[in-house]
């Protein structure tokens, strides 16, 4: 018999909507097919598939991979569903997952020629898309640094699109202990704001992207913060043509994380 | 004395937040002190100007352009001020705005080296993030065609930052004919789809990039129609070097106008 919104495992898992409990149990939600699959394709990631019986007959191929790899699937009502899920129409599917975030120096043992910092960044839609984008890029490890929003947050979640489950994803509480790694490492640093004394156009001209490189992204309101901007080995703008004032996060994140990946190419 | 939201005039601009009283009118509403001041600078555009004690007291020089543009300013209770904004902080202005779109043979009069075409796209902050992105790289048009987003919509405003006083923005209802134009006036056609043939590394490599360039953008959900995509002179997609299926919007709009922007420099 299908799980109702009462039944406790569901009662259990919703609350992992809450960062609170997400915290506590080390668990998160993914929700959709293609969330799901991504999760499922990591080995050890999901711990538990909920699915509307539609859903699960929707999808063989996940049910089928859920089942080789010893995870319990639980038919649900559409009620339980739409209780499990943060979205409108979540296509019936949502896997609770292990955090999978890994320590900075596990993440810089692959050698990444290529890292996003996402510095203090508090909105989960646009932490999630630079996380894409940076995926995107080719960049192999995701740092949030600082009071940055939690990873696992579910707008987060949705905005990566399953690059989540991509990327060496990395926690970090100080964002200059972070720098200092990726320097360690042999990254430059590059950090992105409108008042930088670098135009991004030069450092293309200049070949300053083909090695190895980290960038630094602050939040939209409040940019990166002077102690950490000054730790760069350069304080990078987008050059702006036209007579916007600036460019918001996701699209300086997009121009200055595919200047690197075509300059590495 | 403070008019209140059941005066005449702030019910009739509240209404500007719907779409079918901003198509009767001719009018719609921008709100905060950026949007204001960006508003005011283009001559004969703002029509009324509503503003709370303190934030008219806070940006004299919004209000000493207003009046020497005659532009009737009127004072509004704080409650009053929260009907007419649509955001929770509105900082305490709101313009009542002219809609400033200009016919398409007006705008390529210009003889403009970049254009983005928005071709049914729906979402308003997705549309207005594109927008500014537009402005930012240097596009001096900007074609919101066919079944797209009204550009006056609230959201659309707030997300272009300014960036809808900004450029010349056309509406039009026929993409196709918006393209026949536009390749008439001299432009290179890039539709970008996930699915294109060319890609955009390899277009920028051969300098293909260098010449007056419109850009088409389709929505994110739902891409380009294939009767547009098939007018174009090259169907673009942007490079994917790591494991994401694809770019947002708003990404994939940065990288390709961004590589414009920088082949014309």
């Amino acid at each position: 018999m299908a799980f109702t919104p009462r039944t406790p495992r569901v009662v259990a898992a919703r609350r992992l909507q809450r960062r609170r409990d997400r915290d506590a149990t080390g668990r998160f939600l993914a929700e959709g097919p293609q969330a799901v699959r991504e999760a499922l394709a990591r080995p050890g990631v999901v711990t538990e598939l909920f699915g509307t019986t539609t859903a699960l007959d929707r999808h063989p191929e996940l049910a089928a991979t859920a089942a080789r790899a010893d995870v319990p699937i639980s038919e649900v009502t559409d009620e339980a569903l739409a209780a499990l899920a943060e979205t409108v129409a979540p296509q019936g599917l949502v896997a609770v997952c292990r955090h999978l975030d890994v320590p900075l120096e596990q993440a810089l043992a692959g050698a990444p020629r290529l890292v996003a910092v996402l510095a203090e960044i508090r909105d989960p839609g646009n932490a999630g898309t630079v996380l894409r984008t940076a995926d995107a890029a080719g960049a192999g490890v995701v740092v949030f640094a600082g009071d940055a929003v939690d990873p696992y947050n579910g707008k987060c979640v949705r905005a990566s699109a399953g690059s989540l489950f991509h990327v060496d994803v990395v926690r970090a509480a100080d964002p200059v202990e972070v720098v200092d790694a990726l320097r360690a490492a042999g990254l430059s640093i590059f950090a992105t704001t409108g008042y930088g004394d670098s135009d991004l156009d030069d450092l293309i001209d200049y070949g300053r992207l083909a090695g190895p490189t980290a960038w630094l992204f602050g939040s939209e309101a409040h940019g990166l913060s002077e102690e950490l901007t000054a730790t760069a080995d350069a304080r990078v703008r987008v050059p702006l043509y036209g007579r916007a004032e600036s460019l918001n996060l996701a699209a300086a994140a997009a121009v200055c994380l595919y200047a690197s990946a075509r300059a590495q190419r």
